[in-house]
């Protein structure tokens, strides 16, 4: 078969269609495929519905070189995606005795039963190749057209599934069927507008074709993506850390907290486990938000050692012995009540530093002296207590306000 | 213009293509035309290409009588979904007073300057309609081509936009472009599996064709959506609740929490304020997502005190009181642990309800007599102290395990 240059991704499910669930396997597909340089010009779905799909099918197979569908393997009835594909190629459906085995295997391990139904997830077209799934009983199949050259790989709809299998599976075979190799690296940027970067790395992307440099947004972050294409993994990857190098030379670096970093809590963990240093968090308006992020990290135990979500005042007196006056004098929302719970958190869990968040995440709550996504982030260690005011966008709405003043916190906490 | 009976969702964006962004607007716009009782039977996603989204066009048109896309509104070169629907329907671009008037109000609220780029935005083709945009810059636009009896609805590519703006201006517009109406309710139910409510409804769900009943799964929750399609809203709503007091006849009842509620978090606090009893939260393994999705819920302040995310044995002893000699003879995750960690966080914050997890989350930290996914929760009230053991399947990955021990310890408060 020629080697793979484009691809399209066709999900099949009416509970797509009735927007009952998220498309996040065209999302991650996508983003795959992208990584192996194979270009993806349409995703499309339709619903369980035979004619729909090979009308689907067609078009795509028209139009390039690999369709990855994916749902409509399950063991109902309306389950027709293997049926119509392999219909479309011309291919029989004959009853595989290894796939049969894998999927009593699993039924086994899981204690259930195996019904009837599940037997025909055992059929596989003719001359296919069968990519086994560990996460569930509907295996990959792989379709190699020599004919029209175009190839078809059908995975199952759970992400849970899916994932794993492409990793698997599905990623080694599609390397070996592309023409060059791409290697990303992402640097991670806090603090600094997507707009800023951009203006300080105009000079550099506007001269950079390969590799490219593309920045994207999240919440109070800036993720630039390095791409390198090149005939080896070796020589893509040497050629990204090039560019950035380049890239560590600007004004961006101020902002840079990691590299392939997951996130700030991440690379957060990960430093105090170097460091041998422990935290805690007094939460009041993020109301437990940096303590789950902080919990998400496995092996975050060994330095994380606990929050106070401090969401009344008598809670905060309590807690983290804020003291009575100063909520009286200055409002839970002040410099000097985040001082204070970042050195009470501290104290109270014996940890090395102390980090709380106090504000307004709306929509009731703003005054016109303290509106909506005022936030005081309060940090206590070795080097003293002191407080950062955040004024964060009011048109925001609270879940945004809420990330952000978490991420805000996590990332002060970093550069202690 | 003829009534709307079916509808296409084209998206358009680059960065979908390259699975940067998850396609939420797929799923929120499939969701509101069913509730509209439109059906949606193809989903498609083409990138910033003004050829490839003419061809999409000229598919849709031929199978559908609306098409609404979004993206491709915004100020800068690539963008060009106006400019080719437009031309597809052989209409010019027209500079329109009142939406240019309506960006320069925007701009000056936000208190930014308006550039060059963004005029182009106040374009309309010839005899469109105007959707004014209040969160962004892009206004929607509908055409209704009486020649070929299409309508497109162009909206912004941004959720944010977007949603407010297809609630305030399309919806009602779509309304009175339907031959009938949908009015659909949701009974949420927690404890019960979905195979478990399918066996139960079995008899009811065959019968009915109008209403409909449908279930939808979350972790550990199943929602059953009821939905009626009538001449007027007052006699479907009224078909949907016949049809509610006939499944609350069923089995099914034990496990229902709530009608079109938002989530058991939320009908938990409206339940406290109602009777006045205030609850506070001791979280191990959940690490800060009970006290995260407590606080979700705009208002907690009133009933939620707090919590104490005791994730190190040394906040559990320093924060709630839990006595070294039970972690010493039953450990962390422990029946006894559970109790006086409820009992503890209770009497520390004063509230009426104290509830606490404490459980193996995984990846690590399993052991043969307390595998991944044992979970105890532990409550204390006026009622008594006790804990409730979960084994919750270790199979499932870290989060899904919090999640659903959270859900569990939320729906066991609602319950106390």
């Amino acid at each position: 078969m020629k080697k793979i240059n484009s691809a399209e991704i066709l999900c099949v499910g009416t509970e797509l269609l009735l927007g009952d669930i998220v498309n996040t396997n065209a999302a991650f597909l996508s983003r795959e495929l992208a990584a192996l340089g194979i270009s993806v010009y349409h995703q499309s779905v339709v619903g369980d519905n035979p004619e729909r799909l090979r009308v689907a099918l067609e078009e795509s197979a028209a139009r390039c070189d690999l369709i990855i569908t994916s749902g409509g393997l399950g063991p109902t009835y309306d389950d027709l995606t293997k049926e119509t594909v392999a219909g479309f190629f011309g291919r029989k459906l004959i009853r595989d005795d290894k796939v049969m085995e894998q999927i009593k295997t699993f039924f086994a391990e899981m204690g259930r039963t195996m019904t009837k139904n599940n037997e025909k997830q055992a059929d596989v077209p003719e001359g296919a190749t069968v990519f086994e799934n560990k996460s569930g009983t509907a295996p990959g199949i792989c379709i190699e057209d020599e004919e029209s050259g175009v190839t078809v790989v059908m995975l199952p709809g759970p992400p849970r599934e899916l994932e794993p299998l492409y990793r698997e599976k599905v990623r080694p075979y599609l390397e070996k069927r592309c023409e060059s190799v791409l290697v990303s690296k992402n640097i991670n940027i806090f603090g600094i507008g997507e707009s800023a970067v951009e203006n300080i790395l105009r000079p550099i992307m506007e001269k950079a074709s390969n590799p490219t440099v593309a920045p994207y947004c999240a919440p109070g972050e800036v993720r630039l993506r390095v791409t390198a294409k090149a005939e080896n993994k070796d020589i893509a990857r040497s050629m990204c850390d090039e560019m950035i190098e380049k890239i560590m030379k600007t004004e961006v670096r101020d902002g840079v907290y990691g590299i392939d970093a997951d996130s700030i809590e991440d690379v957060l963990i990960k430093k105090l486990i170097n460091e041998g240093r422990t935290v805690a968090t007094a939460e009041s308006c993020t109301g437990g938000l940096i303590a789950k992020r902080l919990t998400d990290v496995p092996g975050a135990s060994s330095v994380y050692l606990g929050s106070c979500v401090t969401y009344a005042n008598s809670a905060k007196e309590a807690l983290v012995g804020v003291k009575h006056e100063t909520l009286e004098k200055y409002g839970a929302v002040s410099e000097q009540t985040a001082t204070e719970m970042a050195r009470g958190v501290k104290k109270a869990l014996g940890a090395d530093i102390g980090i709380s968040t106090t504000g307004i995440a709306g929509p009731g709550g703003g005054t016109p002296e303290k509106p909506v996504g005022t936030v005081w982030v309060g940090i206590s260690s070795e080097k003293g207590d002191r407080a950062v005011l955040l004024r964060l966008s009011p048109r925001r709405e609270r879940s945004y306000l809420r990330t952000l003043a978490a991420s805000n916190a996590l990332y002060i906490a970093l550069k202690e």
